[in-house]
């Protein structure tokens, strides 16, 4: 099977879209994406006309909410094969899902001198919570150093689980400065047979290839909603159910409790123990249409297609001269990142920008990873299901012509 | 100047939406407001054309995201009459905003044995986030009690302050459950000639009175856009400056960094140390146009409107034997709990729910309040500005025939 891909461009309004008179050449999509219209409607229609809290009202837009928000916590269980709804918990986004991993997981389980590892190519959220928790515990945060070409080392993570007290490996799955996918089933299984627990950061792989949590076999998983043509400010944890169970609450407030005394809490089931106050109703509501729409697409044959893309594009843009791609491993998702020696990304963005493409240029939110390629920034373009060749075409000829104007 | 009604109701879609073939009465205002035709529209605009990740992109969507976000931190620099916009947090709910001042301010300047002051009437977000992170230091929780009729018992408020080692009192400007309105200028003049800190739960005024944390002096506030016809998922902490500069960050991530490595990170300025990672965008885009709407319509005009509501429906349901109204303070925002006498609250909201009338039953996340007067639910209409006194009449005259069929 093959994406129809007009059919599927037709499903993204903001495609028709232009940009500086130019028609929108968006090749942003791994700092977000664009909305699908079955989002925008469903969004449009709560707001419109199906507005209540939910989870303790008996009325009817109450109890009509509750039902909807929670078939969102079924489909979520769908797409990634987990083994209970109790093991997804909503949450704003993946940096929220790390901070409360980090904040619950950390006093619990890690004492002083353990370790917690991460590697030199992950995201500042995957990197800073755990700084800030094991900074008060006086646990430490080691660096899994990566290759030139942005993989793993794996000899050397091997011998960092071997030293011994590592309690945690955080992970991305895909690297969103390099593109490198991971493979972190592998790594997974390293952690596992040296005592350690593994939470992945799947923000940049949710909408880009299948994730199944009890393949993978990961105790933690985080993502984003708006990561997978979803809303803003929603987000999913994942975590085994024994281990959430054995887990103190992040946030107080409403939802999350059984019993409230002034002197003493007690708490609510999973996964409510681990979401208090009103939630962000409709995002979750406006989540739903996504994860449809990923599941119907399947993303075998998304993956399939931005593959294409990406291999296309890296040939094409390996043509042009003083070009290095940053980020060369077998593995690649749709990220293409570089820098021109000459010219600063800031620049090439700017340029590009005028004739109606967007990539994004800067550090990504990785600045270990910008110091270990001996870069300040990269320009990026990152691809989704819904761009084509002649985008990519579009771009290699802007990206010519500023390197012109250069 | 008066409201025009009419007008008002026409900017609320939903209120033309049938529920059980029956016109929607929507008396839970308390628990979410309606959202507002411009907030609405804004949204849909941003979903359909504008998406971008915003602050550290250079392209077009990305900096016209950012303007168009921070806007609304000027905004509501503007509603608070803050002093600088940088004391404007932007976060997930009131929720999340009270367990952010709980998480940075409590280890930080509360030691063992020091005391936190809530109140009895404090819903379950304004209690919890202080016990979990009281417990961590062994400081305490106290309990400042309420009269019979649910005001502040102020005597033994200032008890309680002169036992000293109070550094910080977190209360309510005005109880969900109860509809009091608490002299939280005065209660935070006493905290500060004690040298306790004063930290407000703003949820229930936000959208119900003119609230200006300088004339106020608090040092704290919190509430969140859902209930003041704004998106759901988006809230706010206001902090004094020198406050939150002394203040370590909450969450870790992207946005709140200056300099990271994997050994050490520095942060960001105000605001944006305490926000981590992609933002809810729509949410914030979103609210704004609901506080330009409550600007323009004037809180003070809003505030006389719904004490008119509020007299007339409390006459009302005074009339009808064997209810009882808890909560009887002399100043009262637009909330009315009862409880009636052989009625269960969540049968009440039932049969009223039959005839299209929402109303939320429970113990409102606040048990300790229940507790106090003895019982473990009420029945509770909250008005807003866009209810009538032809819809309270709709009100009772169902709630009579609720009570005629129990």
């Amino acid at each position: 099977m093959a994406l129809e891909i007009d059919n599927i461009r037709n499903q993204f309004p903001q495609l028709e879209r232009k940009v500086h008179d130019r028609p929108l050449i968006y090749l942003d999509n791994a700092a977000s994406t664009l909305k699908h219209i079955s989002v925008i409607e469903a969004l449009n229609n709560h707001y419109t006309n199906d507005v209540a809290n939910i989870h303790r009202g008996v009325h009817y837009l109450s109890e009509h909410g509750t039902i909807q928000y929670e078939q969102t916590r079924d489909s979520i269980q769908d797409l990634l094969n987990a083994e209970s709804r109790c093991e997804i918990i909503f949450t704003k986004g993946t940096t929220d899902s790390l901070n409360l991993v980090a904040a619950s997981f950390v006093p619990h389980y890690v004492k002083k001198d353990d370790v917690i590892l991460i590697s030199t190519m992950e995201h500042h959220s995957n990197i800073v919570p755990w700084q800030i928790q094991a900074e008060k515990i006086e646990a430490k945060v080691k660096e899994i150093p990566i290759t030139d070409d942005g993989d793993i080392d794996e000899e050397a993570y091997i011998e960092l689980l071997k030293e011994g007290n590592v309690k945690l490996v955080s992970m991305a799955h895909i690297s969103n400065s390099l593109g490198t996918i991971n493979d972190i089933k592998k790594y997974i299984s390293l952690a596992h047979d040296h005592g350690a627990y593994f939470c992945v950061d799947a923000a940049q792989s949710i909408a880009h290839e299948k994730v199944d949590v009890q393949d993978l076999n990961c105790d933690f998983l985080a993502f984003s909603s708006h990561k997978m043509f979803g809303p803003t400010g929603f987000g999913v944890l994942y975590g085994k159910e024994k281990l959430l169970e054995s887990m103190p609450p992040y946030q107080g407030g409403g939802d999350m409790i059984d019993v409230v005394t002034i002197e003493k809490t007690t708490y609510n089931e999973l996964p409510h123990k681990f979401e208090a106050g009103t939630p962000h109703i409709a995002g979750g509501i406006g989540l739903k249409p996504a994860i449809d729409f990923l599941i119907d697409t399947d993303l075998n044959v998304i993956k399939r297609y931005e593959k294409e893309l990406l291999d296309y594009a890296t040939q094409k843009i390996n043509e042009i001269e003083k070009v290095q791609v940053i980020g060369t491993a077998k593995q690649k998702a749709s990220v293409l990142s570089f820098v021109v020696d000459g010219a600063h990304p800031h620049d090439l963005g700017t340029l590009l920008d005028r004739q109606g493409v967007a990539i994004r240029t800067g550090h990504h939110c990785t600045q270990p990873l910008m110091k270990r390629f001996n870069v300040s920034a990269t320009a990026r373009a990152s691809f989704s299901l819904y761009n084509t060749k002649e985008e990519i075409d579009i771009f290699i000829k802007a990206l010519n012509k500023a390197l012109n104007f250069l």
